[in-house]
């Protein structure tokens, strides 16, 4: 608890300064004002969150963090419960889409098991931070202990502290493997946004419509039966959660904790941001939101946290690839800032009125 | 117009079968089926396209096409016209923003005069193909003559086929700079659209409401003298076109032609794009758009040829920056198509229903 708490009150809000600097900057270089959008307003957030009007982007890592949850026995997901595993193996072979995306916009992905119902061969690559060998069922009662939702956010914080301090990190992204893991993400949504669950559950991996309504009423029950409290995200981790989504959350408060720029991917990883978020709500000014995905949960959480999403492209895969593909538009966006002439070394004339 | 007559007759309507056989692989690989969205209805067009399951992308170019316009004298613009030549030279010292995204991409921006007002000096990377010293006022007559109109479009024609020929292909981007050009842009998009101008006129490089009024006038008055004829693009380019804007119908029919994608940028793209589209519906086959620009007829357009926007980003400045920044989704689709292992190579169990 040490580790969250101090993790915690190390976040701080942003200074304006920072921003108005990148501001005059982006307004000396040879466009009309602002007409770049988005890419102009994700380079003066990049310079306040780094506090450097040059901030680097060289340094990029995926953490794709793995879990089982028990809730798969309700047959809530397409997909049976092995599939975790095989998963955490292919991310290690470098053959799943994160791997081929995260190589496409140069970042390296970091695969961590945070409670995969099995035990894994050891991997260069592989952290293992297992917290159990997968959640409860939490259509029967709370998904893991209040220790144990705690231990897995803190395993994110160290998850991030320990490449952070070995190799450095400019940019981070977060993703996600575990089969049935929309359950818990509809279920963590459902009760911090106030929304009902038939309004944040979708198809997940791709369910048919009998199934979707078996799942929306094993979220009800959840809920109903484990009565998570919303003014405590760490109770609402602890009833309906999971171990990679604490994991996630933990990362994203140890990226705001260290000044490094966040991308949030997908549906499970907003989920564990917006956990992040009710712990410490500065959390979200260094957070991106990576795309908008197909779940019909992921707009609620987003507007709860009022993050726009920078990509739209119908994805609903998780695992990181939103936000490796979003990374290429936040470094184009820091090229834009750092490698473009002005008028005034261009030669180029000024506005007019 | 032997040029635009071959040209327009050798683009061919694209085969199911290659969209299937692209489809097939993509449901082999190790993710749910669909769920990689845009990326995966990219890569199956893209097949279809190169009539290659592993299309290259290696070879990216972006044609950065620039002209002035008549109209410029109307004040229509917050920039004085000398900046289109400026910005011409900005491009050739690599200091401009499509400079920039375009080394972040990979692509190489190839600029040409089809129509800047003064003589440039002469640069290796300067393609020369003006056609005249800028447009005429479309204000008080037609913007060029039928004959300028079809040199135009044969000019990019010619531009494309160049460098296809000397260097290869693979994956093309157009982009614009001309000093007042969204005026004449609007004036196509009203007449091909049969939008009224108010509803496609939007602020360019950023005037202020009085101009903003002054401009749609103008654009009324274009359209009220000139009498485009909407069955006729090549009338419709003669009378309240571009230079620029008819080169870019001629790289997208080029483009189509010789069986390669091509990313429409933002508006004006997208007005020279819709003019090509006009010459040969099936053109819109090998058209990618971009990004949605924040012009208001952007929209119009897009939604005439049926295209849905890539990126949307807020942006509205043209030169092919927003076709350079999703040139990067187009390669990732296609990585995701060639380096994705299938659930068979890792082992991996397929959906159970």
């Amino acid at each position: 608890m040490e580790r969250l708490k101090r993790t915690v009150s190390a976040i701080l809000p942003l200074e304006q300064d920072w921003q108005q600097k990148a501001q005059q900057r982006l307004d000396s270089l040879t466009k009309p004002r602002d007409s770049l959008g988005r890419l102009e307003e994700i380079a003066r957030r990049m310079v306040a969150i780094r506090e450097n009007t040059h901030p680097s982007t060289s340094k990029k890592v995926i953490f794709t963090l793995a879990g089982d949850h028990g809730v798969a026995e309700e047959r809530v997901s397409a997909y049976p419960q092995e599939v975790t595993a095989q998963m955490v193996y292919n991310f290690l072979s470098g053959g799943a889409a994160i791997n081929v995306l995260a190589r496409h916009v140069g970042a390296k992905v970091i695969v961590s098991d945070l409670g995969v119902a099995v035990d894994l061969k050891p991997h260069p690559l592989l952290k293992i931070k297992k917290v159990d060998y997968g959640t409860k069922n939490l259509a029967t009662g709370p998904a893991m202990s209040r220790q144990q939702a705690i231990q897995a956010v803190e395993a994110g914080i160290k998850l991030f502290e320990e490449e952070y301090q070995n190799n450095g990190i400019d940019l981070v992204g977060v993703g996600d493997m575990g089969i049935a893991n929309t359950t818990p993400s509809s279920a963590i949504v459902a009760v911090l946004t106030g929304q009902k669950p038939e309004q944040v559950t979708g198809r997940g991996t791709g369910i048919e419509d009998e199934l979707l309504q078996h799942k929306i009423a094993i979220i009800q029950r959840a809920i109903e039966l484990n009565q998570p409290n919303p003014n405590d995200p760490i109770d609402v981790l602890t009833k309906v959660g999971g171990f990679e989504i604490g994991g996630i959350a933990g990362i994203v408060l140890a990226a705001a904790a260290h000044r490094v720029p966040v991308l949030i991917d997908g549906f499970i990883s907003t989920a564990g941001a917006l956990i992040a978020h009710q712990l410490q709500p500065v959390s979200k000014e260094y957070m991106f939101a990576a795309h908008q995905s197909v779940e019909p949960g992921h707009r609620a959480a987003l507007e709860k946290m009022k993050l726009q999403p920078i990509l739209d492209l119908n994805m609903r895969l998780g695992e990181g690839t939103g936000a490796a593909l979003a990374m290429s538009i936040i470094e184009a966006s820091i090229k834009i800032l750092t490698e473009m002439a002005t008028f005034q070394n261009a030669g180029v004339s000024e506005q007019i009125s």
